[in-house]
């Protein structure tokens, strides 16, 4: 997706060699604009796919994920990282590990807004080893539901969550793909 | 608002005299469709203030404040309760108590996206204490910015907060005020 390509090269900071830090636009700070374009890229995307929810994870996963379930007409529903004062009980549970910062976590979702017949869009804002996505989607199979794609905004395709993910047979589209951070500079993978 | 006043009394849960649960639509699942209206709504009040940026609390501000932010035309900032991996140095920090949870917390944000000739928009879900209102006000404070009103989706209206912010200079908007819960019962202040 070029618009989210020329705001990468244009704003984004290369940390290390696995580490791209987007707060301008996207981790901190929001450009609206462009979430509304990206929220139009996923829906167009997916929009085939009979999609009835869309899932994300708090808190960088909200703003693309809202703008794509306001296109394609479906609630989304934001998995929490601390369970909350009114969220405590019926719940799906999954643990993630983040080999970034190196803790588990578990994120959850009330049993209430997932049905067995929805058919339901993971969205993420960056996909690197592949477990928020998993376990995202394995709040998604507690419910008996069925995940009919995975949607990125940024993915690390130098790192393994990709073809994790590819290997348990999900369909995984992001909007764009790093090939290497290396040497402090963005190159992204060439267009197929 | 009356789209969102109706959605309050068909999905709205009242656990208690003071806690509403509306997880359904804005706190856990979130209605795209209404968060846009509700981004209209916030645009239209404010829209003769030359809003130059708005600011929100993570999780459940975004939705909301990224659909203002698209039809105000201006980026959005989350202050983060904890500081992320890319959101180390140069911060503005402010203490907010929860009255409800009964914990302290620290929100954050970048000192990069504030500048002192902005004029900032704060949005939040819920107004009850105004703890985090005034939190979000002091980061804009830090910056020398100018706080031009402070949004709100839902105003517990016989709690404290509101009070508080306007005898602070600062001009109010909720779009639902909530003037009680009594009896499992969910009224509004009547309009004006």
């Amino acid at each position: 997706m070029q618009a989210l390509e020329q705001k990468i090269l244009n704003e984004g900071i290369v940390l290390s060699d696995h580490v791209l830090k987007v707060d301008s636009f996207l981790n901190h700070q929001i450009d609206p604009v462009l979430m509304q374009q990206i929220g139009q890229e996923f829906a167009q995307r997916f929009k085939d796919c009979g999609i009835t929810k869309i899932i994300t994870i708090e808190a960088s996963g909200i703003a693309p994920a809202v703008m794509a379930g306001l296109i394609l007409g479906v609630p989304v529903i934001f998995a929490r990282k601390n369970t909350s004062l009114t969220l405590k009980n019926d719940l799906y549970q999954a643990k993630v590990y983040s080999f970034t910062k190196q803790i588990e976590s578990t994120i959850t979702i009330s049993n209430k807004y997932l049905k067995e017949n929805d058919k339901v869009l993971v969205i993420d804002d960056f996909l690197a080893n592949g477990q928020a996505a998993l376990g995202l989607a394995n709040l998604v199979g507690q419910a008996n539901a069925e995940v009919v794609g995975i949607g990125i905004v940024i993915e690390k395709s130098f790192q393994t969550g990709r073809q994790l993910l590819l290997d348990q047979g999900y369909r995984v589209e992001s909007l764009a793909r790093l090939e290497s951070l290396n040497d402090g500079k963005v190159t992204f993978v060439a267009a197929e």
